[in-house]
């Protein structure tokens, strides 16, 4: 045994015993007279002195990030000196014995101070970077946020089910990875980009409640939200629910594993529900960060008659006039310049602004408009003295863009949200349908998702109006959750997929285990996934997913401690029956 | 909301409530004056009865399989009528109402008796075989082995750290599952063998304790005991330990799991220790099933002036005499005859034979031996009267591999052994080298295992006599476990490479991110990892490993039932840039 305790263990109870400890040597700081050196593991730090004039034992030379074993005799101070609110202080200690088990070289970069050093460096030696105090506490996070997680779904009579992870390729979605299989030559599996159909056969296989923190694989290129190659996913499938069931499950869970896990977070805006439409409407976005307002708000016919014509020429063209408060925020010309630039940048001629304020009002655009048109603006943008209105005017799409990325720029400029607030919004009725470039019906988002007001809706002549209970969860602008209530009547699931020009042929052909599946009985039911990472990163306040696994990719795709991906031997792709194809063999000779 | 409570859990505290109930019907028994209805649920079988001349409610027609929701009015028992050990049997209930909510066709197979059917049609539609008892009791077991490890691993301040399922081909190893990259042209990533290097850089990064519950994958020929594409294992990695701190952990997690998971299995054999070298001559098996005897007892010395001339010229020929004892069993002449058959189906010539019985001894081989040598017998064999003791004498290959497949006829065809009696047992002192075919000198198992006995052991002139830190666990004839404590000295890394033939330069560009780790002061540590789908066969008496997974692979490594592998479509091979090879199109066309 090469230690009895770890660092933060040792309190009165080892009084008169003699322990073995082993650590890493975090700093050393030798001074004339005396050594001071941090000794640190996974625990804790902790401080020795070493007197050379004093001491009786043989003192080895350390130097950071050796790994040394200490032998120690643990005195308990007397019952006056003890402090009796910490009890490693009950107890001093008196060095026998320190021996160095391995040595360091100079590491590469600081891990005790930032690393002054690139990503790939960082990622190349990520053995080293995890013995920063940041990057190991995520480690040590996720396993905790792993480990409740899994005990919470558990305790609500959740089953943990692993589903494969060689499956078949559903080019429907996003981009597959693909795994040649030996035994069968020519044909490939797909690694899962989500277990939905499994998920949903466990339904009809009476698995009522299934859950898993499930690897997910989707070869999309990489994003600072969104890692490659594998991301987790905290999935579930629930049988007999309708969408406030599911709802209330989520939102049980995260108001219990917010206060526990990160007790400094509050929840700010507590699952306000936004219907699709009004979160685009408002935000051009299908995941707005509600920490703060500035929605925008829609005052096209407002401006019908206006005697500023500018206004009044949008409207007679059809086009859009969109309004968004800037609170307690009496622009300088400065920023408003600035703030035109920026909308500008993004498409549109011209901000127009409004600030109220005596001096402002006085020569700003306030004078073509009517006292009943100010009053307009006050009351449908709440705006009061003090504050700001910025209005674009132009073709809808120009509009909400411009505005949508003005309203992110002055978050990030102007306001300094707390970063320890969450806000969570339910973004929900998406569209079945849409259009496709070539001005096709197709499915919006997932096929297999409940017709909102059921079969009577199909019936709708307006198809863009069919909506389907589906529902996306966005916490601080960044989409945490997807889910819906399945479609489960074949009947209606061949009906939907014949709207948009496919038959019975094509659903047997690509989903045909869960068509025939659904002949047998099943029950209603209904999903959610929550993106694992991304929650992790918003509770650990990293604005780059990548930091929150232990061993990331980089922005290529790449291990490079590990090398991963790299070229293989011939023999082992003979084995597999591929080969490259004349186009990467030709790029790897240029 | 569609149900309100599931099987099992009305009780007293619902009486004079409304409840609903979504079940899925399990048998139907129309008799001429009343209907029985067996509903099921994950939870449980419950009975309604409707009496349609009394019934005052409309009933709909229902069939197995039908899923249906039921309104009822919970009624308590008169005090009188309440049987206290039953919570559910304090309430009467009085059907409101009842629905169908889905219909279900005649399903394929029996899923309430054994399935007369072939494995591939279960598996097939296994979504339909999850719903028998036997199959789902098997993934509910699995969802809890999963909760109950993790939390015994969490508990002990073990890390629960995701590695990377994207990672570098080792080729060392079994064959790797490959994935071709799409963002880096011509490179593949593997899929982990193991987590094996990832886990040791934790330990590097100062993670003092891994674990996980990893899923493997190698390219393997599936077997009954082995699952293609992917399997689980309980995954370990600790700092500061040596092999006996190892076993301590594995028996305190073993000795935890099963008495709370399987009370009714007991451990009759707790972590024997046999070397290597042991059980290769004893049981010639490095996984004896010790839940009975019967080893290999080397008897070759003792015959070496044996008046029996076999056995005296095996002696001469410098080949082997090895002895077994067939406890409480005095073999007929035609038994006797049908062992002689088995071990000449296993390449020996012929099967010698002693029972300790009176009317034999008179006339089999014992009236070959002196008194001594059947003394020497009885002693070395612990036979006595009413045992047999079965020879084989031949070359060292064809006794041990005779004797050993005649252990295992016997066990099955002769022992009743209990199913439930678990025999564990710790295989060490594996040799560190092995000779090649082409006799040359290379690692037997893991390289990075440390060395016995440290340097000095590197110098034994006799290189198979060097041993390594390295254990295997087995229970019942099952390998569960292997292990080992790791070389970290990159110096006597190097040195271990060096005897094989291979030099730095070979270990930097297989090894690299891992040798460069162990120069920033590695702690010693070590490994093991536990087969969880194969413990969990073990402890559900299932022989086929399949039976452990939710949804497994057949014998030809595919998802019968989604169509796992297939072909895909050409884009998807252009997008990474491989094709098919000129060998599998012309299979292909075929």
């Amino acid at each position: 045994m090469y230690r009895t305790h770890t660092c933060w263990e040792l309190t009165a109870k080892e009084a008169w015993k003699t322990v073995t400890l082993c650590w890493r040597v975090n700093k050393v700081r030798n001074l004339w007279w005396m050594s001071f050196i941090d000794l640190r593991d996974r625990y804790g730090i902790t401080q020795i002195t070493h007197d050379p004039a004093k001491s009786k034992i043989e003192f080895p030379d350390v130097k950071s990030e050796y790994v040394v074993q200490i032998v120690w005799e643990v005195v308990a101070r007397p019952e006056s000196m003890i402090n009796k609110d910490m009890a490693t202080w009950a107890i001093e200690i008196n060095t026998l014995e320190v021996k160095v088990l391995t040595k360091a070289k100079l590491l590469p970069f600081s891990i005790v101070d930032e690393p002054n050093t690139s990503e790939e460096n960082r990622f190349k030696h990520r053995y080293l970077d995890l013995r920063r105090r940041k990057i190991l506490d995520n480690v040590l996070f996720r396993s905790k946020m792993l480990n409740f997680t899994r005990n919470w779904f558990s305790d609500k009579w959740f089953v943990d089910v692993q589903t494969p992870i060689f499956t078949v390729s559903s080019p429907e979605w996003a981009r597959d990875y693909l795994v040649p299989s030996r035994i069968n030559p020519g044909q490939f599996y797909a690694l899962p980009q989500a277990p939905q159909q499994y998920k949903q056969l466990l339904m009809v296989g009476g698995i009522d409640k299934y859950f898993q923190i499930a690897p997910c694989f989707r070869d999309e290129d990489p994003r600072a939200d969104r890692h490659s190659c594998e991301f987790y996913q905290i999935d579930c499938e629930m049988s007999f629910v309708n969408q406030d069931d599911v709802y209330a499950i989520v939102e049980w869970y995260l108001n219990q594993l917010i206060p526990t896990l990160s007790p400094h977070k509050k929840i700010t805006v507590a699952f306000k529900r936004l219907k699709h439409r009004e979160a685009v409407d408002q935000y051009w976005s299908d995941k707005p960060d509600l920490r703060f307002g500035m929605s925008l708000v829609d005052m096209t016919q407002d401006f019908a008659q206006s005697w500023f014509s500018v206004f009044k020429d949008t409207v007679a063209a059809n086009w859009t006039i969109k309004a968004m408060k800037f609170e307690n925020k009496i622009l300088t010309r400065k920023e408003a310049d600035e703030l035109t630039e920026e909308v500008k940048k993004n498409g549109a001629k011209w901000l127009a602004y409004l600030c109220f304020d005596a001096e402002w009002v006085k020569w700003s655009i306030a004078k073509f408009f009517t006292p009943e048109e100010m009053e307009t603006i006050k009351t449908k943008t709440w705006a009061t003295t003090g504050d700001s209105v910025l209005f674009v005017a132009d073709a809808y799409d120009v509009v909400t863009t411009a505005l949508w990325r003005l309203r992110i720029y002055i978050r990030d400029k102007y306001l300094n949200l707390n970063k320890d607030d969450l806000a969570f919004c339910w973004i929900e009725d998406f569209p079945l349908f849409e259009m496709t470039d070539e001005w096709k019906l197709d499915f919006c988002h997932n096929p297999f998702s409940i017709v909102k007001w059921w079969a009577e809706a199909l019936n709708n002549s307006n198809k863009l109006e069919i909506y389907s209970e589906q529902y996306d969860l966005s916490c601080n602008g960044y989409e945490i959750l997807s889910g819906s209530i399945r479609n489960h009547d074949p009947e209606l699931l061949l009906q939907a997929f014949k709207m948009v020009g496919r038959g019975e042929d094509e659903i047997k052909q690509k989903f045909g285990a869960m068509y025939e599946a659904f002949q047998f009985g099943p029950p209603p039911h209904g999903w959610f996934a929550i993106g694992f990472d991304r929650l992790l990163m918003i509770l650990k306040d990293e604005e780059n997913i990548r930091e929150v696994y232990a061993f990331p990719k980089s922005w290529r795709a790449q291990d490079v401690m590990m090398g991963a991906p790299w070229f293989v031997d011939q023999n082992q792709l003979d084995d597999l029956g591929i080969e490259l194809n004349a186009k990467t063999k030709k790029l790897l000779q240029a």
